[in-house]
């Protein structure tokens, strides 16, 4: 493996493999994953193929690079860093994995200008990256003109085996394969070892032929450590099939390089260490200095610098003509980017009134958005395989499918967890989209990594579940939420709203869009079941998370606090204790996230510390709601599995009732 | 479509199908799924293939069968009433889907005997049905001996294009054709419609040649509706091929026989209606009144009964040879299926004291199961893809692989939910076998439904979880657990256990054996880093889930709560608190649930209401302490992503140090 003389290339492919290597030992951490078996396809990727402009990273019309084995992050960070970025400097990379560095263990978008996703749990990249390219996809369809092309760029991902094991990326490859993304190219680095070793152990399956089953173009380079022409023409050929995403496998030696420790999972899970790190350098003739990259690289990469410009200048170009002759679509283009929403879009809100007639969150929310849809036409989304449970068609604005990618319902299939990694790519690419994604409360289960995810690298992403309790009824435990809105709110950055009837739903979309514009995902927990209209809701309310909806004449002496299909029982439950002379305050509390940001005072006027008897009523669990209720208070909730039977014999029998609620409330009442 | 005269075997197959269409039309219920297109196959199967014993439903050897398309539930009742199990009357069955019935609307197997596993939640079954036939696989290669195969059944699944769709069941079909189970048999519903309408939607990939790749056997039925012959040659030829399991490809016309509703989504989500269910009778020409089976039908059905007898008889006499010859295999065989624990086995539990090195609780965790694995054979398990950081290998027992079915180390690969599904399915083989599966903790959420599940349906398995908090250190917030301890304690019939050192470690294995005999899942959450052994912890401790383990003279002012790693913050603090003159004491709480099942005087002495002076210490999110530090209470926690630098530097930096627990300790005494 020893190499004599090295072209300009070479130097370039190792200095990315040395400059990881070096921050690697420096940091003397874990789990870091040396990219040197990718390196190459890495250096020719951008290199050569890329469009993108390091001195404006988030210039709009670059080429999305996502690193979906996040664990080689060094391999993203030497990139920025040679190209030219200014978020990564020689000294952030000499600061990898340390306190409030740029260059965190796994890429964070959050932290680090240049990376477009937050990677590291495996298989999401890929599928952000699918995200993309629905984005791109949708907003080429959408503004560009024969004669001005301003949406056009390219996905590529580079993923390992440990994504390609993962099952949302099985999921969201089979649906890209569907819907025929063919401006999604997918490197596949195929170097035969996960953590545990050799993939003989636990991973025998021909992935090639998998993705050809999804309908993807694949191809294989043979030699990727060392056949730059082959990973060209490879990614050439990727470009070249427009009608169907591209899978190449770029077979590399992990570890490549490292006389003792390549092709093993020594190189994985670990520093090479500087006996080893010696060798190496002897190895692949390396005689630079740790965090020296020889200038002549250096010069080399930096080409990006003006690549980039001249990229930008002559997409301005493109998109002054647009401009020029599409005026309407350059304005609302411009509003769709700046993130901005149209003045008075919440007018369309619907209000109610106790009159109007008992109807699910679920419909409400089905009004919400089919009244949005049409003065927020970047509101983008669908269901996975629950569109006519969920309730989450817009009516008119047709089907998101191959070749029909101007249209707005999109169709996920049965795959909670592909939907939220789309979900996030689709916020991600910020355009200005709003994705929404739809199943079962319960079902947030299957897709949990990828809400966290959502939270976590600010994806504007509008989560809407239903069926939110054991209200669900018939299916039974395996499909009724107990625990789900506890594990939910527990989740940092993420608002929870259970909206408790239709003025409720409608402050829930007023939060979850403006939310999503600031980049902050919202999850709507919706009934099946048909609630009433009650007196005192208000879009207001929610956007405070609690508020008064029935208040007592002087202090009350007991506070009942509901939140969704429950908000009636408690109302229902004061109206009769205030009718024997309880003073009996009803607080809605459809969102803690948003009530825990208002300030002492205004907590303090809700929930007064002296009104020590509370009684909350919720259909889940009880877990959280001590918070509120206190040592001296009660919950009405369910903390064991739900049963099969008609939703409304289910919230009875589990003490959903207004007799419950009184018997309760008279026991704290004493 | 309309029939004229029918065979014997039509009426017992459409017997199915109108036990179902009356079982479906009297519930009036959401998504029953009606088995029109998958009754010819069930029929087969069960009629010719399964070998089982319907008035002995746990009888060991049976063939296991598994509905993973969950939602038709009603054909496995129709099956199990039709074959004679005393578990589904006719009166059961009209009473589908209604409160306390054995006929719920999805399958569960705690509710009805005969179900092996408990379905709904898409792709769970078939992933499950991989850790069935991997169960067959170890006993068989343990047990058997060349004159006597006491272990020797199939597991037969029929999944659906949504089960197809789902991620797990990719993951774990992956790895069942790796480990090449040749007597996994799936069937698959092939009638191109879900939910939201026809597969062209959302799922156009070629699913015979994804499992192609995957290393399975495939084959085709291409008239699913009336070809039996070529369904039952397909399952000969299935069985035929012994070292890969076999995908046949079954193409059904859903909603088979109804006039107006076949192939369209409309029989997927809803009821057929009086007027469609009148249609479909006359095209089937089924005469019969609702609920009746025709007496030659039942009569060739419950042939089963027979049949059943016939089995079991010859298995016992293979047995009672094996038993002869073998008899201390058969004396182990037997404890076994008893689900008895060998006597003393605990005994080999360590405990340590204070002057025992400090190491990482997953480095307990290690010692554990290697001292537990020579004395339980039956422990089973592995990681996904993590073996070497979650320590979980058994050293000696080799590895679970294709051909070797004998060992006991489980490589899952990078297949979080799939492993769980799997641990679930080898469980509820219900033949004594204790699996484990592992990964790091924040990796729950991918496999969160799995775990639900083994909670749900009484899995007895231990979820070996490691990596624990911030402490995780440079990942990462994506690798750093927050919310997953909250999250995980939400779920109900779920023990989750945070030991603080190696007693608790002890103790927490003890718990988990135990509850994995008594089939509930324990959920085990372990540091990274290294923690010091402490005085007065104990085993005994851990399974009453709180204790003290420091007292103060007399009633204490002061009560810090710690679980983890950070009770031994807890403790130097008191150390401190108590040389200045406070009275203070140290409660350990590595479990809520075990804690919160004991006795009203127990907890009282351990937490006394009269002290409201509490400060909790866990480093993961506060949501759920307030019920134990009341609302004069504190916590030391973390409500907020944390961040990529070495774990010490994070938890410092995040406030789990002693410093500022005394600084909170003497805020709280004012």
């Amino acid at each position: 493996m020893a190499v004599a003389t090295q072209t300009l290339e070479e130097v370039c492919i190792n200095s990315i493999r040395f400059l990881a290597i070096d921050a690697v030992e420096k940091a003397k951490s874990g789990h870091p994953g040396l990219p040197m078996g990718a390196a190459p396809m890495a250096f020719v990727l951008w290199d050569r193929f890329m469009r993108y402009n390091p001195k404006n990273p988030t210039w709009f019309n670059r080429d999305r690079f996502v690193l979906s084995a996040g664990h080689g992050s060094m391999l993203q960070y030497a990139l920025l860093y040679l190209t030219g970025f200014d978020s990564v400097s020689i000294e952030d990379i000499k600061q990898f994995r340390q306190w409030e560095s740029r260059t965190p263990g796994h890429p964070e978008n959050f932290m680090t200008a240049g990376v477009e996703v937050t990677t590291g749990p495996l298989g999401q990249g890929i599928a952000n990256g699918v995200g993309l390219a629905i984005a791109e996809a949708h907003l080429a369809a959408k503004f560009n003109k024969p004669d001005a092309k301003i949406v056009d760029h390219y996905t590529y991902v580079i993923l390992g085996d440990g994504c390609n094991m993962e099952g949302v990326s099985g999921e969201a490859c089979s649906y890209a394969g569907h819907l025929g993304l063919g401006k999604l190219i997918a490197l596949y680095d195929d170097n035969h070892i996960s953590i545990d070793g050799s993939t003989d152990i636990a991973f025998t399956e021909d992935v090639s032929k998998r993705f050809e089953a999804y309908g993807w173009h694949v191809l294989h380079v043979q030699d990727g450590n060392t056949d730059l022409e082959g990973i060209a023409k490879a990614i050439e050929e990727a470009k070249s099939v427009t009608d169907k995403p591209s899978f190449i496998k770029v077979t590399t030696t992990i570890g490549y390089g490292s006389p003792n420790k390549a092709n093993t999972a020594g190189v994985h899970g670990a520093a090479l260490g500087a006996d080893e790190v010696k060798l190496t350098r002897e190895n692949l003739g390396w005689e630079h200095e740790p965090f020296v990259v020889p200038e002549d690289a250096l010069k080399h990469w930096r080409k990006a610098i003006e690549r980039g410009a001249d990229y930008e200048a002559e997409w301005n170009k493109t998109y002054d003509t647009y401009k020029g002759k599409y005026a309407e679509e350059a304005a609302e283009f411009e509003r769709y980017i700046s993130g901005k929403l149209p003045d008075g879009w919440d007018k369309v809100l619907p209000t109610y009134t106790p009159e109007d007639k008992a109807v699910a969150t679920r419909k409400h929310s089905e009004t919400c958005l089919n009244k949005l849809a049409p003065v927020l036409p970047e509101l983008i989304g669908g269901s996975a395989d629950l569109t006519h449970s969920n309730l989450t068609e817009i009516k008119g604005f047709g089907d998101f499918q191959k070749g029909q990618y101007q249209n707005r319902n999109i169709h996920f299939g049965v795959r909670e967890h592909g939907m939220g990694a789309i979900c996030n790519g689709i916020s991600l690419h910020r355009s200005g989209l709003i994705p929404y994604g739809a199943t079962f409360l319960i079902f947030t289960d299957y897709m949990r990594a990828a809400i966290r995810l959502s939270a976590l690298s600010h994806g504007g992403v509008i989560w809407v579940m239903t069926h939110d309790s054991i209200g669900q009824g018939e299916d039974g435990p395996t499909h009724q939420p107990i625990e789900t809105l506890a594990s939910l709110r527990a989740i940092p950055q993420l608002t929870v709203i259970r909206p408790a009837d239709g003025n409720e739903t409608s402050g829930a979309y007023k939060v979850a869009i403006e939310k999503a514009k600031q980049h902050a995902p919202t999850l709507l927990a919706f009934t099946r079941q048909n609630v009433p209209n009650l007196a005192g809701t208000s879009i207001e309310g929610v956007t405070k998370g609690g508020y008064t909806v029935v208040d007592s004449e002087g202090t009350p002496e007991l506070i009942l606090i509901g939140t969704g299909s429950e908000l009636s029982l408690c109302v229902t439950a004061a109206e009769k204790l205030t009718s024997e002379g309880k003073k009996v305050r009803v607080v809605s509390l459809p969102s803690w996230e948003l009530f825990e940001a208002q300030d002492a005072a205004y907590k303090e006027s809700i929930l007064p510390k002296a009104v020590t008897k509370r009684l909350s009523v919720e259909a889940g669990s009880s877990l959280g709601w001590h918070k509120y209720v206190g040592t001296e208070g009660d919950t009405v909730s369910i903390d064991r599995f739900g049963a099969s039977a008609p939703g409304g014999v289910c919230l009875e029998k589990f003490g959903f009732s207004v007799d419950n609620v009184l018997a309760k409330a008279k026991q704290l009442l004493g």
